[in-house]
């Protein structure tokens, strides 16, 4: 994505994640972003604009992520998942303030599939390479699981977990997306 | 939750599933709820209050469903999880919408967490009996995990569960939690 367009959009991740749907607008990306008011509405001329570059580079960022980590190593999947959870809080709360915007809004819902169905497609080609059955159902339970993770913590609703408490909870969740049967 | 409360948070419950947070304001429950305007504000003057009755009615709701579901009846609770997915689409979506909005209302999160704290503390009772280790760990992994079946879902972000999907799906989910080591 080009540079003003990223930075135009990490201001509106930090804006949904910090004023919701209902304050997110143009003025307020421009005011996050430090730029001159117009500059928001220059770029994404209408706020489904607005929203689809702000998934689209959240689709980005998480595939940079994801691409860095081996998919195997729990430790490492792990660590991701912490920092996702830390450094990177505004911009889970930002996916999923868009997730639930989608079921509202075609055109975001279409950006969050093909983003959504990466991933899918990834995980269900390494269970399908390691030779277990029914490997895309498995995938897709698997992220979901791992998403339920996410949002619980996200949502501070239960506990903290550390990367260790993750790991500890993605094993079983591993084992059984791996299990020969 | 007395009658006329009860009609006007769920009212706010189909307004915050259909239009989000951004829509949902009193007007609006007032013509969901087909009263007159002003009978949302009569009885929830803030939006604060009506936000935490909203979350308050969806508690209640959803506390009746646990306690008529068989708690280690993976039948039951696929069906229920089904029904919550299906019927009980709205209410699931407007929980998910107040549990991120309660990121940035401390009153908000009170209640969420009250709610939360009581289906985790059953979690861990069950598990505590069955004389599982480190049930508490247990449980919370075990809802979050079943709330990622159902963010995925009503997120249309997943496929389309249905209710023998789900089963299988948990089936893995409860072995693990009551695995004896």
């Amino acid at each position: 994505m080009p540079d003003r367009r990223a930075h135009l959009t990490d201001a509106a991740i930090v804006t949904l994640a910090r004023s919701g749907m209902r304050g997110l607008t143009h003025r307020a990306v421009d005011r996050e972003a430090g730029l001159p008011e117009g500059s928001t509405s220059y770029y994404f001329r209408t706020r489904e604009a607005l929203l689809q570059a702000t998934l689209e580079r959240l689709a980005e960022l998480s595939t940079a992520d994801i691409e860095a980590t081996p998919p195997t190593d729990l430790d490492a999947i792990a660590g991701l998942l912490h920092r996702w959870l830390t450094d990177g809080r505004d911009r889970m709360l930002a996916r999923f303030e868009l997730t639930l915007e989608s079921t509202r809004r075609p055109e975001l819902r279409e950006v969050l599939l093909a983003a959504g169905a990466s991933f899918r497609a990834a995980a269900t080609q390494l269970l399908t390479e390691a030779g277990v059955p029914d490997a895309r159902r498995r995938a897709e339970n698997l992220v979901a699981c791992i998403d339920g993770l996410l949002f619980d913590q996200i949502a501070e609703a239960g506990p903290v977990r550390s990367a260790d408490d993750l790991r500890d909870a993605l094993i079983p969740l591993f084992a059984t997306a791996f299990a020969a049967q």
